[in-house]
């Protein structure tokens, strides 16, 4: 069995060398420039242990998981448009760099790419896999509109906060886990408690997010906590606070939430601090993670093998940054 | 053999079932509502007609030819995005009334469930469709690139803009007809022949929509002529006259092009006038026209069989609006 790190970096090789067609230039340049910028490429590594759990990693996991990192850049790329985002991995974003409507094409080309690696499965599998992934892609188009409705719907519950962040996050990664894992042969029980477990997983991820983003430690988040606040931004924080909180509470965070008074940041994280949103965070993460992990206990291959997957998981959940 | 007026009314039925899910509304409804504008519903025709000329129409073929609709549509939101178009079949384009984040999400779950409807395809001829429908869907992005690219490039040639034609607008009605041709368990010869008929129709028919747009008659035409002269476009028609006129003819008509002056349009017919670009532009779409039937004569089947097909380009061929 292999480790994230190194299914990460053979990801990466054979990654860099899909390359795109080389004209129209200023198309696939952008495309290029933004595969570029990298990332944690989890979820093509989460493709490849999930095939590796049930058998050795094919040359279709590859594809798979080409297609799934193509598809998640394809939803930043248009995401950073709809946010009018300046800056992705400290990079200008696409639209600034190349203008809008090269951004939303090059977008549009890298999904017909991810389809174009799908499409050299094995043609056996292909049906699966396509029904799987045009899901779970609906799926995080759908949660990207619930988020733009959050912007601007006043209250938000935490239901539909996770129901949001379950779409737009979770299921990429419990799917790329799923894809593996048909590419490797598990049944359907097997395949069941993995997806769930990347679910789980990814919920629990995002309760890091928004707590790392109110009380990470500057020197190791890398960056001044607060940015959420700053932008009024919905999190499992706010809406926790503004669910604990009386009516006279409410209207003072929500006032807060609203102003752009200089000490604004500080002022939020003691209303947090006073609703001990610290430590629900805290709890509510480990609720996902547990449960994360239990799904994974319930995969039916031997415990070694899942070794690397439990370690996997484990990383996710010690990101300070 | 069915008609074209059989095909159309009969996708249409069924098109207007496949319908969106109910939530988010917001993004679904941005869907349904641009859906509904219609249109002539040409390229599913296509795919309808390209299998009865092989066999019997299958529920596959009803299946591509709603991706085939279901992918041209999601490229229309896009470019009306790209082009901040205001109007669309004489109705609010997607992005001016649902705003632009949710008209770029809506193209986006539009092509996703293009997708959705080719993997229903039976699993045999799965593969070679979805390849086919990979490589045309790229060439269309690729073809809006070049598009916007001539919109700054100073010169463009006849040749360059075929090209950018031929990949915006042929390649989707070819490949409309070949999908139809395989599900109709064409051989590869009637595949290309069919193909290309379609691409010759295709540019034929840009051509005519060029010429219809400087010299159509208002009666007929619906509207005013001269919108791509206003608009300072790029046509068959400005590229030929740049091409033919001298140096000084050239430096004049550009000059014109780029002026607001009022009696613009007309002046820059009688360029078009002095030039022949009238009668060059008859004798171009005749030209294609001519070698889109050329390719259909060579489909080895028995002629009777093509006479709808003939018929569905010569009612192309024969559009005033």
């Amino acid at each position: 069995m292999h480790s994230l790190q190194y299914f990460s970096t053979t990801f990466e090789a054979q990654f860099s060398m899909a390359g795109f067609p080389t004209s129209p230039e200023k198309l696939y340049e952008a495309c290029d420039y933004f595969l570029r910028l990298g990332g944690k490429r989890i979820r093509p590594v989460s493709v490849l242990m999930g095939n590796e759990l049930f058998g050795d990693v094919t040359a279709d996991a590859f594809r798979v998981a080409t297609a799934v990192e193509l598809f998640h850049n394809f939803t930043l790329v248009h995401d950073d448009i709809m946010d009018e985002a300046p800056l992705r991995r400290n990079r200008e974003t696409v639209h600034v760099k190349y203008g809008e409507p090269t951004a939303l094409l090059a977008g549009d080309v890298m999904m017909v790419r991810a389809y174009q690696f799908l499409t050299q499965v094995n043609p056996e599998q292909l049906p699966r896999i396509l029904t799987l992934f045009n899901k779970t892609a609906t799926e995080v188009c759908e949660g990207q509109q619930l988020d733009m409705n959050f912007e601007v719907q006043e209250e938000v519950s935490f239901e539909e906060y996770l129901h949001m962040i379950t779409l737009k996050t979770s299921v990429l990664l419990a799917a790329s886990l799923q894809l593996g894992a048909i590419l490797g042969g598990a049944g359907l029980g097997n395949q069941h408690h993995l997806y769930e477990f990347g679910k789980k997983l990814g919920i629990a991820f995002q309760v890091q997010d928004d707590y790392l983003d109110a009380f990470g430690d500057p020197e190791k988040f890398g960056k001044q906590p607060g940015g959420d606040i700053l932008a009024n931004k919905k999190t499992f924080l706010l809406i926790h606070a503004l669910e604990t909180l009386d009516e006279k509470g409410r209207k003072h965070l929500k006032g807060l939430m609203q102003s752009g008074e200089p000490g604004k940041v500080g002022k939020v994280l003691d209303v947090f601090s006073d609703c001990k949103v610290d430590s629900w965070a805290k709890s509510l993460k480990e609720k996902y993670f547990n449960e994360a992990l239990r799904h994974l206990e319930d995969v039916a291959v031997l415990s070694t093998r899942k070794k690397e997957l439990a370690a996997f998981a484990a990383f996710l959940m010690m990101r300070e940054n």
